[in-house]
């Protein structure tokens, strides 16, 4: 199973690396990091990942991967990039994204008039486009999925090991990245805070 | 505030870049990755992040934070590393584990008579210390604080924010990154799964 993932300037390395950790433990599967330019990218503190192909390399993918941040503005303006998308999205079982990922996928047309999510934080940019923005943690909609804020890719993930594999190989690898989750305060989703803060980050 | 984070190959992607989104967001904190040299290190799947620096080039830190991964096993025979550790130690506010990574800071003799936590597949190998294993998400014991496997990073790091800054700056980057957990399965520990199974993963 050929896994392929998007990477450009300005990811967020979660984005990436959540789904990346559970995804390369599904048996007979191979994850690719593909770039405009085989070259390392940075994200928004520095962080640098290396690509391991130009997307030129990758014509086709069983999953293809669109993770966010502050760099998917910048691509959405790029044809070369929408254009590689549609291209791959023909040979996949599933294509999916994490948290403003969704919006390059709205922009290659592969949302229109279907059920889909991003960060909170994206949400009105998502009304843009010809799509139904719900508040979910991850939503399939037939081949398509798309999640939530940065860390809901690895709910997304490990949704999506099961249902390529089974429930199984999803417990197994939930259990080996020990995804038992305690976070200290349950302030994770914008209805769980006060609105003040809420508008305070959005103008961040 | 200066954060370092020790890379190496074979490190685990996630242990590094939970707590990397969650750290690199706190004001006024640069997050300096540091190998034994200054290269790409590849994780046990290929994945290259690069370090920022060598060792020999960090002499302090605010936080030092040590990932785990299958390398932890060939670094617990370094001297080089183990010298450094406990080195940069002496200058730290918080000194950090993540995984199998509490395995070297036991090695430094850094965890001698604290309790402590790791990746459940790994306790039996932290026991061999002199050191209270515990069954915890994070711990706390002085300025050390030793987390659960993969995952347990990111709440470890948030909770670290909270004690750094305060509530209010971790509860923002908690809403940021959308950490609001719904894993598919109740499975991320051993406890909640048939003992089988974990023999299994055990064995693996």
């Amino acid at each position: 199973m050929k896994i392929v993932i998007l990477i450009f300037d300005n990811y967020t390395a979660l984005d990436i690396i959540g789904p990346y950790e559970v995804l390369s433990k599904l048996p007979n599967a191979k994850v690719y990091l593909a770039g405009l330019e085989r070259r390392e990218y940075k994200d928004s503190h520095g962080l640098r990942i290396s690509a391991d192909y130009s997307i030129n390399e990758i014509t086709v993918a069983d999953i293809l991967l669109i993770p966010g941040g502050f760099g998917i503005d910048e691509l959405l303006k790029n044809n070369e990039i929408i254009e590689w998308i549609q291209q791959i999205d023909h040979s996949t079982q599933w294509t999916v994204s994490v948290c403003s990922g969704s919006l390059l996928l709205a922009q290659a047309g592969l949302l229109n008039g279907k059920e889909c999510t991003t960060h909170w934080r994206r949400k009105d940019q998502l009304r843009n486009y010809n799509v139904k923005v719900k508040d979910e943690r991850y939503l399939q909609d037939g081949k398509i999925i798309t999640s939530a804020g940065v860390s809901a890719g690895i709910d997304m993930a490990l949704y999506l090991v099961s249902k390529i594999a089974d429930d199984q190989t999803a417990k197994m690898i939930q259990l080996a990245i020990e995804y038992d989750p305690k976070p200290p305060f349950d302030c994770g989703s914008p209805d769980k805070l006060p609105k003040e803060m809420i508008e305070k980050l959005k103008n961040k």
